[in-house]
């Protein structure tokens, strides 16, 4: 029984998304498929490869992830697969796997990146715009058929990579960004919580905001008061208690923030 | 064969409704995953509650439906799972299986509550604001897998109840409110069709209008024309002919509905 | 191990859709379900057929595809299940399967209606607003657990169609119609590809503009252009590169586009 999943910006109205299982299950009938999301922003590889690699790693060993967010479709740029630690994964090369590869690459973990060029191994019809149907669900579907996956393609040692956002040192503390912003307006950045392991004080800056100490959960502080904390990966958020923090202090992704710890 | 369902207020943007399938997936790779929504209004309850009573009877029996609407996040809120008549529930001790228990309880089937205290079904890291990825969805995937529920924790005799919107008795009919409002902007309410078996004249008042009669589908009255009908749950339900009623009327879920009979 | 596909105008906030797999694996416990869509524009049975008709073809042979966009639930409408090439299909007689009947057609493959009378394969209780739940799931599931479709009902020759729109010749080329507008804004025609197979220049006219020429794939033109190509189904597409062609140009579904060949 193997797991597939799909990440894409495709968005659910078109039924493109249930096409990719179409082709997946015509493939590999015993397939189980999870969506991680639809709802990438039209052709941000940033937010696809954080949203992925924040998801991928909760799957079981040998999880097959497509994912497509894919503005060079139809161009020269390569179809790859990639085996990254115990994981399978299928998409344009583009950079939307460079999270999860420099992460692997920390933990020397296996990281093997693959050009998808047998075409016997694809749709036999490519149009020059969907490729997420036409190469990436029939290989990822192949895959879960038990295809190795140095069957269908070969090894490349230059996948394209995306320039992550890296935290910068100050005089007093970091500086780093807003990296997501979930449903619930809670701001994820790209501070580590190893950044804050020894300091005695916390102060988060952000939008002109001070934000004082660290709290453990959502609930200790009280109702519309702006809070750090800890979140589910292990980064510093801002959230504001029972509110939308994002909205108050009209931030978006990419928005610079600053940590002052002594 | 089991089935979890999944109801949140995660929406489907950031990927956290795919992490619960990958954790699900990973202790029970058997189980059919059927999403019921994760679009309820963020930490709304009493709204998380309701659509999941609508919706949770419909499910085979044995199901196990994991809901996470979860303002206590991360404070001394606890977790529990319930075997309500022939199901299973897993989620936070804050009302959300109020109706689920009331009707089992109206009709004597089982109610039995545990709260959840066996580390040992947890994800090993548990973090302070994702339970339903560290907690509700390793131990759905227990008990699919065929820990019996009262090896995951203890019984308890208090959980969470919600004060569920009761119809109150007026001098020609009942008082009721909005309950749920459809995707075609049709309004559920929370009085239910024995109120109007008897009755030989019905008459609804809803934001100041009139509507005289019942209808027994969509179809029977002209495009535009507002009605009232049994819904597919058996309450009464005001609609527009194809249109959407609640626009029309720009009413909102807890406004009152006014039943006259006679 | 059947496959099952869902596609509605429920929109997937009340748990209607959830409540669908419920009937379905309540009884045939081993179907894969995927959805198709449930964003189909509220009762607009054209987008629904479309939508439906662009998608299907690349699921399983034997899928059963249910499809509710069904404004004349509870009149006198009938309910139906369709034998149309190597698939089944189930939903309301109201036109959702004219395309596919037509393509099927064209192509000499099996086309076979039923008129769904059988109430021994519905739920007890059947509401007037909720057939998805009461009757097409149902009949769905009993179709993937093995009755055969001529015991569901009873053969039929005139199930309603639609009138599709189709290409109209002019003096100097073909006036046809936008049909689909996805999540980039690129725009879906019902001109067919083999209408500029023999052309030596093709130019389009849409919202006042004219685009001259093919391109391959979106990324040959510079960002901002608007471009026309052959989409994923071989149908002609307007497109802006890195952009929202619908957006820019303000046009919506049914809104005329021009062809000029030579």
């Amino acid at each position: 029984m193997s797991v597939i999943t799909l990440l894409t910006d495709f968005g659910t109205k078109n039924g493109f998304t249930g096409v990719l299982k179409g082709v997946i299950w015509t493939i590999a009938p015993q397939a189980q498929i999870a969506d991680i999301t639809h709802e990438i922003t039209p052709q941000n590889i940033m937010e696809g490869a954080i949203t992925l690699w924040r998801a991928a790693t909760f799957f079981p060993s040998g999880t097959i992830h497509v994912a497509v967010v894919d503005p060079g479709v139809g161009t020269s740029r390569r179809p790859i697969a990639a085996r990254i630690a115990d994981q399978y994964f299928v998409g344009p090369d583009n950079g939307l796997f460079t999270p999860l590869m420099e992460q692997a690459e920390k933990r020397r973990q296996p990281v093997r990146v693959y050009h998808l060029n047998k075409t016997q191994f694809w749709l036999p019809e490519v149009s020059n715009t969907f490729h997420g149907r036409d190469i990436f669900s029939p290989v990822a579907a192949h895959l879960a058929a038990g295809t190795p996956i140095d069957h269908l393609g070969v090894l490349i040692d230059d996948p394209v990579r995306l320039i992550m956002p890296q935290p910068v040192r100050t005089q007093f503390g970091w500086r780093g960004q807003i990296v997501l912003i979930d449903v619930f307006g809670n701001i994820a950045t790209n501070l580590e919580d190893k950044l804050v392991k020894a300091a005695e004080k916390v102060t988060m800056k952000i939008a002109g905001r001070i934000i004082e100490g660290l709290v453990q959960s959502y609930g200790e502080s009280k109702s519309g008061n702006l809070v750090t904390l800890i979140d589910s990966e292990g980064f510093l958020e801002v959230a504001e208690v029972n509110g939308n923090c994002a909205k108050t202090l009209q931030v978006t992704v990419g928005d610079p923030v600053e940590l002052i710890i002594s």
